[in-house]
């Protein structure tokens, strides 16, 4: 089943994404730890792959990486338990969350939807799938981020506030989650602005020498 | 190719909806008149179609109707402009915008996304595809919602702040519209809340003996 997931790009439906679940990035946006998941989707059509670039929308001139740790949904699940929760996974991959921070703030400041601010097209650059076997839940994995080859981001998968399976009980109790959907997982600290012309470079590494990279051109 | 949109809720990838589009409604929330489209998501999980009920999450009792035009998109597009908009659609739908309002409101006093309050499964109550030829978008179409026999809402398309073709071409303009998708185009004024047992009716008459009903009881 899990073999059917190496595409998961084209056959996810949604993209479920999880706001200020590193407690030093929520304090670096000058916002306090959530007591319970903040969730938010970007469409699909915000995938991007290597060796595409990302797109800034004309106009916009504060776009910032968010390095993130992905859950991809192998069977169907409602309202599962935390203990339930890992049998549902069928892989992992390394995303960004791009986020046009002055949109996104003044959403924010009106109380509007994010949308606009996450989930324009290029906004989800994403990696291949790992298949579950790969990385255990139990083990940390470790998130970074280099803009123009310096380094911006760098986080443990270990310090979310909301585990992974935290995260899965939660969504699935009011969303059902289906085969080939996405959960990115929130960011660790050092989001920032990235210009047209930037190089991001990406990458996790774990135990069983788990290491990925990629890269994407900002145009 | 507009045939294949007869199970256009099977291929939808992505259902955009449009918060404030009726001044009235706008209004009545206490809300003022935007200057642009507000956009946000639902997951395709939140359909719902007859003869299944409405499911109102444990613990959540402030549940809103709220009755909608939808558009469903034939052919993908990216950034086309008013003028080119009418071309890329498909067909048109009756639909509802399920809205947990008290949870609307804390999410919003809070600048968080509206995601939980308005995608939860079952948040979008959807009739059939109607083909484009069906309804012309130079006219008017009456949308109307009764609650266990009362008249609640009732609207005309005419009244939109930004039309289908405006909302096309600003949405484009960030978010390529792909074939099976759904816009939400906004709801006339008259929400109010539902409760489990309730009988909720829905329909749209118009031009060339357009008459589109839909019932749904919640549970
Ligand atoms: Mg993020
Ligand atoms: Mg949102
Ligand atoms: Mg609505």
């Amino acid at each position: 089943m899990a073999d059917s997931l190496k595409n998961f790009r084209s056959i996810c439906k949604k993209i479920i994404a999880v706001g200020r679940n590193y407690s030093e990035h929520a304090s670096e946006l000058g916002n306090t730890v959530p007591t319970k998941p903040i969730i938010f989707m970007k469409p699909t059509t915000a995938f991007v792959t290597e060796p595409n670039d990302i797109r800034i929308p004309a106009d916009w001139d504060e776009l910032h990486h968010e390095v993130e740790f992905g859950v991809i949904i192998d069977k169907q699940c409602q309202n599962v338990s935390k203990e339930e929760a890992e049998a549902s996974i069928g892989g992992y991959c390394l995303a960004l969350d791009m986020t046009e921070r002055n949109l996104q703030n003044e959403l924010k400041d009106q109380g509007l939807p994010w949308l606009l601010s996450k989930g324009f097209d290029t906004s989800c650059p994403c990696g291949d799938f790992i298949p579950k076997e790969k990385i255990s839940l139990s083990s940390s994995v470790n998130l970074w981020l280099n803009v123009n080859g310096n380094r911006k981001q760098s986080g443990h998968t270990r310090d979310m506030i909301f585990s992974v399976p935290d995260l899965i009980a939660y969504i699935s109790k009011y969303i059902t989650l289906e085969h080939g959907d996405l959960i990115l997982t929130g960011t660790p600290a050092g989001v920032g602005p990235v210009r047209r012309g930037d190089l991001i470079e990406a990458g996790m590494e774990g135990e069983h020498d788990l290491k990925y990279l990629m890269k994407f051109n900002v145009a």
